[in-house]
């Protein structure tokens, strides 16, 4: 019997080497810490993870309470119709001259990220990220084959862009695209037009793409302006958008981004990916499209908001001893440099064995977002997804955790 | 100036073979020339695709009516808890004996089958399909970078599972997999247990996983037994179901799908993937879990209905010279052996160039089912998505067609 046993395990089929090489998400590892220190009674503050506690716009919450069709059916796989034309719209007022045809709905802006490597770049391809990057790019790389190249930004100069130089540095035969995201996650860095512009010669002088994850465009503070790629004439073809509606109207749990290119050839391909998956949800794409009429006023609320729980933020971290927190123009992230050993190991300490007045917080390590090894060891990610009591009560307990980690350097 | 043009063009970023090479889809292919028949006034019935008449439960319509959160979030990448749990609840009812955490929540079966392939088999290694099969395993194959071996089912036995020994005849170092689709898109076979119980034996002896396409599970006629190989003892490590909500609720636009397997090192790899996605879509999940709750006198409406209507389209089409339909035993589809030299032509033919009425129809031809060139070029594929009024009506138009077209073969 145990041979037997023996013999049938040995016999099962085996996951592929994507499978086991696929990276677990860094933001949720810590969480069985998380759960453990609620089950013991403390209370913790999550800024560990990028979920906005920002009120969906009503108008498309009520857009799914009237949805009224008596068939809940496909839509065309490049997203319907009516809501490509008004997103078009949307994308026209800020000036990026697209027409419904250069965009496609996809079901988040995963899913965008994931069919703009496909159908741009060969296994074994390069793709250069400044780091630190949204982790799961790493992931969407190894699903389609492509190696990731980082180039270091740097935590003193508020992670600005790495100089050209280093980018020329790493180009090879290989390399076929460089991905941004602006505002930056994990660090609310936002490129300036001088950055871009610099991009811009770079990929026109390598013929690379540019692809440009928008996330958190409408999220840009004290004044600061936006610039996208798309704005820059001469680079039409080499530029392809990523966004999504997560972020922008705190809609995760929608699922629905898109790809926006004037290439005619990427277009046409990236359609061929969307029609094997038939569509994005159809009561997404009512809502989404319901959502294109939110008012100003909105995102004039919600940007004083994120502006105040910035603010909060990172007066507090950089009031601490040994603690440095760069200001960022956008998103709702910061990264901060802690005088810490090993972020990983404080990250899960501050669950496990601390707390301050029964309450404790969670943190993203920064390791996870760098690709370099080593990189990022003391430095932690904070969503700022809290309001500014909550907050302040989070860096209440950092100020005393920190003054009794054990792993404290000076 | 025409130089700098020219070395523009010359310097823009190329696609991506795969994105060269994706195939588009078969199914929709001649919509353009049913488009024109519809711009000349012609009424045209669509027996070319999947999209159901019948409408969605209004369990499932309701709960998104009533979904009342402030904040529509991320749900876990695995699916929520509650919807997992139900969903086992209805698995287990069909003597699956699951457990929620068997479960993986997805967009769509498209997505479900895509993670399955990426997390089994390797660039190069080799699935089995009997054909015709579903078009877009094709491209799913063509992302994951796996080859596809067809093994030709035929017309004559109603496309029943090909002999074992056909299987044993291109299983290699390189083979990984077999999918069957059950009851089969498009010929609507439904196998038996003992194609089912020569498929175990064949998957135990090469190590090879078995994925089962479950999507029109709930569409079973003459009351046959559905056979999942999920009631197959000893096979546990080698099935991985793939599933939908699409067909069994009529809410293809929902895009919920789920990964189910026993087979714990797979669903953990599997996780990782969804993880890089972050999570399928909240309102969907919550209809999803409404929709459990859907009466049985719901399917029984359902089964009659479908029942009757492809009695209707395998009478009419066994009655017309030189036609034959096999009488399937599931799903909503039939594919009929035409007397036509070409069946692509044919399906063209009969919109562009032909009207009985002022009315003509839509079908997709069987070579876009088919990986073996040339195979099907007298086949088609019809949906029985239409009442049997209008399939009557089609049916007039096919037979008046077949007695005009000028490629008709005797």
């Amino acid at each position: 019997m145990e041979t037997a046993g023996f013999l049938y395990f040995w016999d099962m089929p085996t996951i592929s080497l994507k499978g086991e090489q696929m990276p677990a998400s860094p933001i949720r590892k810590l969480s069985p810490f998380a759960e453990a220190a609620k089950a013991a009674g403390k209370k913790v503050f999550h800024l560990n993870i990028g979920q906005p506690d920002i009120e969906t716009p009503v108008l498309m919450l009520n857009a799914i309470k009237n949805f009224d069709e008596k068939v809940w059916a496909y839509t065309a796989s490049e997203g319907t119709a009516s809501y490509r034309k008004k997103l078009a719209e949307y994308y026209n007022k800020l000036n990026y001259s697209i027409k419904a045809e250069d965009i496609l709905v996809t079901n988040g802006g995963s899913e965008a990220i994931t069919i703009a490597m496909q159908t741009c770049l060969n296994p074994g391809d390069e793709i250069i990220i400044p780091e630190p990057f949204y982790a799961n790019y790493n992931g969407f790389a190894c699903m389609s084959d492509v190696v990731v190249k980082p180039i270091l930004s740097h935590i003193e100069n508020g992670f600005a862009l790495p100089a050209i130089t280093e980018f020329e540095k790493v180009i090879t035969s290989k390399t076929k695209a460089i991905i941004i995201c602006n505002p930056n996650n994990p660090t609310g860095y936002l490129y300036s037009k001088e950055e871009l512009a610099a991009l811009k010669a770079l990929c026109l002088k390598h013929d690379l793409y540019l692809f440009s994850d928008e996330a958190y465009r409408e999220f840009c503070y004290d004044g600061r302006e936006f610039i996208s790629p798309m704005h820059l004439s001469g680079l039409e073809e080499n530029v392809i958008v990523l966004d999504t509606v997560s972020k922008r109207y705190s809609a995760c749990g929608a699922r629905l981004g898109c790809l926006i290119t004037k290439n005619k050839a990427v277009m046409a391909a990236a359609l061929k990916f969307a029609q094997a998956r038939l569509s994005p949800a159809m009561v997404s794409q009512i809502a989404g499209e319901a959502a294109i009429n939110t008012p100003d006023s909105y995102f004039e609320a919600v940007t004083k908001e994120y502006t105040a729980r910035r603010d909060v933020l990172v007066n507090r971290l950089n009031k601490m001893e040994g603690v440095f927190c760069p200001n960022p123009g956008g998103a709702f992230y910061v990264v901060a440099q802690l005088p810490i050993d090993d972020a990983d190991a404080f990250c899960q300490w501050i669950l496990s064995d601390f707390s301050y007045q029964n309450q404790t917080v969670m943190f993203a390590p920064a390791t996870g977002f760098y690709s370099t090894p080593g990189a990022g060891k003391q430095e932690v990610r904070m969503a700022y997804v809290l309001n500014t009591t909550d907050l302040n009560l989070a860096m209440d307990c950092l100020n005393e955790a920190l003054k009794v980690y054990p792993g404290r350097i000076s």
